[in-house]
């Protein structure tokens, strides 16, 4: 049986989301709360592998239960008089694992829909990036950047709206071996909230390593009036990484949400990725 | 020369506001950060002691320069080309003493109007309060209240307007000696935010010792039924603490904003109340 499960977490004290050997990540620490509620191993596929310091709103990540963890989940179940097998108590099981005011939470659990793969299945993924400029405000200091002088916000906007589309990203990237550059930019815009903090929305189908950060380093440039607009899809369309564009700190960046197909394409699409992967 | 400085602060890590001797405090590290600046001895005067763990957005404080103090912040300005005696630049310099991503920072510094008494002249404080109950965001988690099971919001909102008024507050008080616990509550409210939480907006001419938390706790029993909008009133009412009315957690409070009187009409009140103390 697989569950799906949708995760938030403050980036802040975990060295990203993959398990390393001896560090405190997001992975170690669910998956442990979860082995300690549902016994044996526990193995979490996700959407995002955050870096460190990131955040996230909108985790998902998926888990299949051998028969012992599905018979202990349901026993759980009749002590609560639910009807679903267990699984929409496990998320408060887990939180109670986890202890009061952690600094991750799953925030939901469902049985996972046929094909549904946390990993492979997504259509797109969205992330916010937070700079503050002008103001800081210290009970936001955990997730936002702070960046010294006036940053133009209208020039920021029209910048990264000039980079969407499918194209190279590599001046973007931080190389990994055998990961493809090529992403579909689906959105990215700049505006200021209410308090005047400026707020990047980027959603992509997928990013490479450090793309998000990169694509708001390069942003900030812009904001600065150290690049113009032309000058950000220039170095886009060289694909290769230039010392202009800086990767600004994990700290301001959340992922927010992850998008799946309907149900009824999940199990149409899944077997369609298995055969392009054995291609 | 009187200087007002507008401040914010998360709470977390520090016991409060009020110096103590051997921990980490509010006033205890603005003053040393401004002693760096300024040199000699700094002694800050503040709108709202506020209690270890609870947080300021709008918190006022006001600090008398000495002649050398004084002629130190000129030079400053004189080296950075400003024209008011380098006041404004103060905030500045004092959040570079008090380093990068820092818990506290001075969001303002200005020249204090004739009569300001950050402590004495306040016509009203307000604070917030944000209890999450059936949601949990590890990201808000250092300045939101937990509590298990959902909460009835209109049910506490009318419970918080019948509160509102000229009344003894001692049932919503911890006892100290010499302060009267007869306080004006001009507005007390809940309402939730887009995310679900529930946020208490609060406002009085002063407040006694943990009143809000308490008021808070007051309608959190309404929320969860433990208590009718008419016990909250027939507690007040009997001037008495109840163990009903638990006074809840510093890390869901924050200070939000403290009201001065126009400046014309300080010099006058400050005559005015130098005059009641002498009573």
């Amino acid at each position: 049986m697989r569950l799906r499960l949708d995760i938030s977490y403050d980036g802040t004290h975990f060295r990203g989301w993959a398990r390393q050997p001896g560090l405190r990540t997001v992975q170690q620490t669910l998956e442990d709360a979860l082995a300690r509620v549902l016994g044996g191993e526990v193995r979490l596929v996700v959407a995002g592998r955050t870096d460190a310091g990131v955040h996230a709103t909108g985790q998902v990540a998926h888990l299949d239960l051998d028969d012992a963890q599905a018979s202990r989940l349901a026993r759980g179940r009749a002590r609560e008089g639910e009807d679903d097998g267990g699984i929409a108590a496990l998320a408060r099981r887990v939180n109670g694992a986890l202890g009061a005011y952690a600094d991750v939470t799953v925030r939901r659990v469902r049985r996972a829909p046929d094909g549904f793969d946390a990993r492979f299945s997504p259509v797109w993924r969205r992330y916010e990036y937070r700079i503050a400029d002008d103001s800081y405000d210290p009970l936001e200091r955990h997730r936002t950047t702070f960046v010294r002088g006036r940053l133009d916000a209208d020039a920021m906007d029209a910048a990264a709206g000039s980079l969407i589309g499918l194209h190279d990203f590599a001046a973007y990237c931080k190389p990994r071996e055998e990961a493809t550059t090529i992403r579909t930019l689906l959105a990215f815009s700049w505006r200021r909230d209410d308090e005047g903090v400026l707020l990047a929305h980027v959603k992509a189908d997928a990013f490479c390593h450090s793309m998000v950060r990169a694509l708001v380093g390069a942003c900030v440039a812009v904001g600065e009036g150290r690049l113009s607009a032309e000058d950000v899809v220039r170095i886009r369309d060289a694909r290769e990484r230039v010392p202009e564009v800086k990767v600004l700190a994990a700290r301001g960046l959340t992922l927010t949400e992850v998008g799946y197909p309907a149900d009824e394409l999940l199990s149409l699409r899944a077997a369609q990725t298995r055969a392009r992967r054995e291609l």
